[in-house]
């Protein structure tokens, strides 16, 4: 029996330039550069097992096995490493999603990038994190971002080759991420659903490239110059410039709800009456990110309390770079996973 | 002494292809031609006396001496119509607001229609309707509009004499539209200060321009073969559009609440159950409202009281023209307004 184990942690990240359109469907492959903070709070530890003696691949995620459909996504994966090592070992996939469960984020970037980290180790693969970033790129778009920590930039690159992503910044200078996790229902139209749309039919859309450019080159600046204010400027305007693409889409749409806009109109009241640096960004999704001061974060987490349940106040400091966990840092993480629950 | 007295009633309007954005702030120029359905349900009657004894202008509403700011606004408009005469005497107005306090709905349009052509018609000023929808427009940009009933469009024109009103289609064909009136508090952001601050910052403006254009083009299309299928299709993706624009401005704002987003879920959710051909459209505030046929309205109106209060769903058919009134009709008038407070 030959078998092949890699373990491996990567944290989510949140995009404040945002990943909004595919220009190729297959290979993932972004209309636009992206660039997104990782964050600590969240993240999901991966185990994978190359194993010559079975017959299938099989997937368990928080200590459930998951469906055929479930699997094939990540067989599909998996076959990207074994055609780029010529072997067709199948593999036993186990992971355990740090999430917060009242925060319902998608979990697909940490979990590609865990399981791209993991793959590369059991399979030895001499890659650089860039490298393995194209790789994991094909999981999930953003996924890309999540092997590094702190600000990451994904440069949408002339090719599946040089598609990949690399860290701006280690975000170690008083920054915060609050998330407020309004509702945690599942999505009604799928991100690349809404986004393939929007790139269809919205006529903002040629805009959104153009500005979304500027705004990259605009917060890269901002970043090194440990600009705050000017970073989170940036960061609100784009993702509302996204949601406004969705709006303009035809027949138009909208990922916001009716607490999304209560989430919204909080943090408004508490940035007027405490005069912080407060500034929001959403996704695909109802929940509102708040990229804030971590010096701040307490205050803030308080003052938003008046408007929101407490428990759906997330907070997180920036994450670091994806990593490889000891069979000991799987055994705790374990330990970890079952105490939660 | 001599007195000059004229007596106007002039319905509110709903854009469908909206006015968002002025190029001549004094002369009230917008930077589009627009499209409107007048409303039956909501409107504005107005008196206006010039008498040579009076020693100032002065205002009245439903019944209440105004502020000395209210009453400057009013003077103004008045004055387009003392400088057009050579006369210079003061005036006496009076108006009553007839629109459903749950509503809340903005009345400058129906407002300065009906003060333009109760004026018009006290000083036996020789203008067809469109020339008086140029003075009407001075006042509030949309008001061109509300002299004429059914749809109507607003030409951008090339200047202040030509950017003016006319009718289109008298609507008669089985359309109506629903208020939902969710909130009537007053709004945040003018749509005087939310349109000049998305013309000045948002990259997403131009292409509004444009496909604007298209949009009217189509529509008209659309209304003369009675074609309520696409009429209400452009409706939506316009008025979602202009919305897309506040998202898209720096910093970006929206005229939205958690309110907002309730009734448009109620609004699709009803759409979708009962497979009615029912769109969105909202202006420069919280209120949805909803472009609907006439024969489908009490269904409706059942379908959306699951999810809304019955007393803020109000129901209108299309209006008519502005129009003389004798001073039996004000009496009748002042008889109305006193019985529904």
């Amino acid at each position: 029996m030959t078998q092949a184990v890699g373990i491996a942690r990567a944290h989510t990240n949140i995009a404040l330039i945002k990943y909004w359109g595919k220009r190729d469907q297959e290979l993932f492959l972004p209309m636009n550069s992206s660039l997104s903070l990782t964050l600590d709070a969240f993240y999901t530890d991966t185990k994978v097992i190359f194993d010559d003696t079975y017959t299938a691949d099989s997937f368990s995620l928080n200590g459930k096995e998951q469906s055929e459909k479930e699997i094939q996504k990540i067989s599909r994966f998996l076959d990207l490493f074994r055609e780029y090592i010529g072997e067709g070992r199948f593999a036993r996939v186990e992971s355990l999603n740090f999430v917060p469960t009242a925060a319902g984020l998608a979990s697909s970037a940490s979990a590609f990038a865990a399981l791209a980290l993991a793959s590369a180790d059991a399979l030895k693969l001499n890659m650089t994190p860039q490298e393995l970033s194209t790789f994991a790129r094909r999981g999930s778009g953003s996924s890309t971002r999540s092997l590094f920590g702190g600000f990451v930039q994904w440069d949408m690159g002339t090719g599946s080759a040089d598609s990949m992503a690399y860290p701006i910044d280690d975000a170690d200078w008083d920054i915060g991420m609050l998330v407020l996790a309004v509702d945690t229902k599942e999505k009604k139209i799928a991100s690349r659903v809404g986004m393939e749309h929007t790139v269809q039919t919205s006529p903002f859309y040629p805009a959104w490239l153009e500005t979304t450019k500027e705004d990259l080159s605009a917060i890269k600046t901002a970043i090194l110059a440990k600009d705050f204010e000017t970073l989170g400027q940036i960061t609100e305007h784009n993702g509302m410039k996204m949601h406004a693409t969705t709006l303009s889409a035809n027949p138009p749409f909208t990922y916001w709800t009716a607490d999304s806009l209560l989430a919204q109109e909080a943090v408004r009241q508490v940035r007027e009456d405490l005069h912080l640096q407060v500034y929001m960004t959403m996704d695909a999704g109802p929940n509102v990110k708040v990229l804030c001061r971590a010096s701040d974060m307490e205050r803030l987490v308080q003052a938003l309390s008046a408007y929101l349940p407490a428990e759906k106040i997330i907070k997180s400091l920036p994450g670091p770079a994806a990593s490889i966990l000891s069979q000991e840092d799987w055994q705790a993480s374990h330990q970890k996973f079952s105490e939660r629950i």
